[in-house]
């Protein structure tokens, strides 16, 4: 599949330009896919940028992928040409190891092969992602997207959705819980929807009170401004389960103390040192625990479409000419989106 | 039930000396024991020394009490004079809140009334423990103790034993699990008792070769060398759990490391900030929980006194004149005791 059209960053301060490259003949599990759209994550822009280190240039980022399938390898039976279907951050693993057998590929043993940045198990070759025309993965890391859900408002739920329905399944959230959501961007305003329509209580920690409104308007029950602490008093030991969404170091002792006796406090945004420190008192004396949570497995990401499509929750997007791909990353690093940027992939062909 | 004879400290620096004061009269719920047997707990000397701010001199610490029942009040139906009783670390709790509805006493919304230094909810006089000639407590905060345990060294199960069984029992440690233990003191080889008991392959993390004998004397199947990059290197993601007893701060994630994904770090030493700052990434990226645990509640003590009895679990005791108390607790400051002082309450009334 000669002459794929994309965008790439060619080092940590290039930016994004337009690029082609190869995509691989289609191997017996392979589904190819031509893109339609692709949600702009924060950890595309992070690593164009090489914040974590190891970013492995060419770099074509995008792992937040819909579209139709194009062609099917021979041994593939659940595809066939014009499905519709999602590809989020993996799209590959060992898949003999306990986690890939409990279907929590993400926590594969040997390390999942990511979408993009990542060597190809097979090949060696680095994987390259969503900003671009096409895609070949293997069938197994290939979801089906639900027909009734709006294609493009759907792509960021392969990332940002799966981020939050994972742990709210995974820790039994349901009718009767109260649960705060911690941050309120791409994953916040997701963790809400998701919480809401498992029938639990949400309440939205902010730290401004111009975002009350906006709160509301995502289906919150109730908003605590975070930086008022006659508000966080008032919450004490009143939380089954806090889902924390913010990426930077942040204290989380304050948000604890919010949590009932067996409560538990989600990291699925935070990668840095808990700083300021944790203290351990506020854990041992109401059994607390802190937990954190890394994407979804494959059934559990087909599963989260399938809870979405029944609910009919997407993500709110800001649809994207790719050729402004530079501009956006800029308003990304402000927060300046409500609250995922969606690339049009026809803006590509135009480019 | 005037003139108890105890030992006191009257101010932070006074040491422990000779005390007397007066039990309250029996309330109808209440049971009256004469004390044959009290645990040195670590707590008691952070207490008497002030450690943690708060004390409320004269303190009579211990809350490792086994003894005799003397006589009951009228409505107590469970307990009759004759039977050997023990009595933890609670005397006391709101016992209408959701904690005390489920046996979690020691989650009480209200605060647990602890079993020294803490306010009586009837009469507001500081509550006296078990370094005494007798105590008084309501009946559903005294345990019975089988007869075939031997009641000196099962004095410590109250605490030292159920910190160590509520936490494996609640996060269902059992046959196939790997648990580590980190500390070798009075909570960590009860840890390591209890949690072979239950069935699980334990590994004792200690950071001198030193202990190594004595890791494997008290059961371990392994002995780890936290202070062995090699070591702790080759025991990476292979933990189910580890039961954290090690009382002041230290660096988890060295450990957290050592646990498989969706293992649970489980803290019941640690009541200070977690320093160095906790990787968040570590949580993230396995799913792995760092939780609390505090005491157990009254149903779950009387389960884990039977359970020792069962398996004929008791702790390892260097039994103590209560004259030599001053002199125990500088040994307690140097770790050096295998691995609790019981004080024998008999050489109070020769002292």
């Amino acid at each position: 599949m000669a002459n794929t059209r994309a965008y790439a960053a060619t080092s940590p301060t290039s930016g994004m330009a337009p690029y082609s490259f190869d995509r691989r003949a289609l191997r017996p599990d392979d589904v190819a896919i031509e893109i339609d759209y692709c949600g702009v994550c924060h950890s595309d822009l992070h690593t164009v940028e090489n914040d974590w280190g190891g970013s492995q240039y060419p770099v074509v980022p995008g792992h937040e992928i819909i579209g139709r399938v194009t062609a099917v390898g021979q041994d593939v039976t659940r595809y066939q040409p014009g499905d519709l279907v999602g590809v989020g951050c993996m799209v590959d693993s060992c898949r003999t190891c306990s986690a890939c057998d409990s279907g929590l590929e993400q926590y594969c043993i040997e390390g999942s092969t990511m979408t993009y940045g990542s060597l190809d198990r097979h090949d060696g070759t680095v994987t390259h992602g969503g900003y671009s025309e096409n895609i070949v993965v293997s069938d197994r890391f290939v979801v089906r997207v639900p027909e009734n859900l709006d294609p493009a408002s759907a792509a960021p739920l392969l990332c940002a959705g799966i981020t939050t329905y994972s742990p709210l399944k995974h820790f039994k959230v349901g009718k009767g819980h109260k649960v705060g959501v911690l941050g309120m961007g791409g994953l916040g305003h997701m963790g809400v929807k998701l919480a809401k329509a498992m029938g639990a209580e949400v309440t939205i920690f902010t730290r401004s009170e111009s975002k009350v409104a906006e709160a509301k308007k995502q289906g919150a029950d109730h908003v605590i401004i975070s930086t008022d602490k006659a508000q966080m008093k008032a919450a004490a030991d009143s939380f089954d389960f806090l889902l924390d969404t913010i990426p930077v170091a942040h204290d989380l002792n304050p948000y604890l103390k919010c949590l009932k006796y067996d409560g538990t406090h989600i990291l699925v945004g935070l990668l840095t040192p808990v700083e300021p420190a944790l203290q351990a008192g506020l854990l041992v004396t109401k059994r607390r625990v802190v937990a954190g949570s890394l994407i979804g497995g494959m059934p559990e990401t087909q599963e989260m479409l399938d809870f979405c499509a029944e609910h009919n929750i997407t993500c709110d997007v800001e649809m994207l000419d790719i050729r402004n791909i530079n501009e956006a990353y800029e308003r990304l690093k402000k927060s300046d989106v409500k609250y995922r940027f969606v690339i049009d992939m026809d803006t590509l062909k135009q480019g």
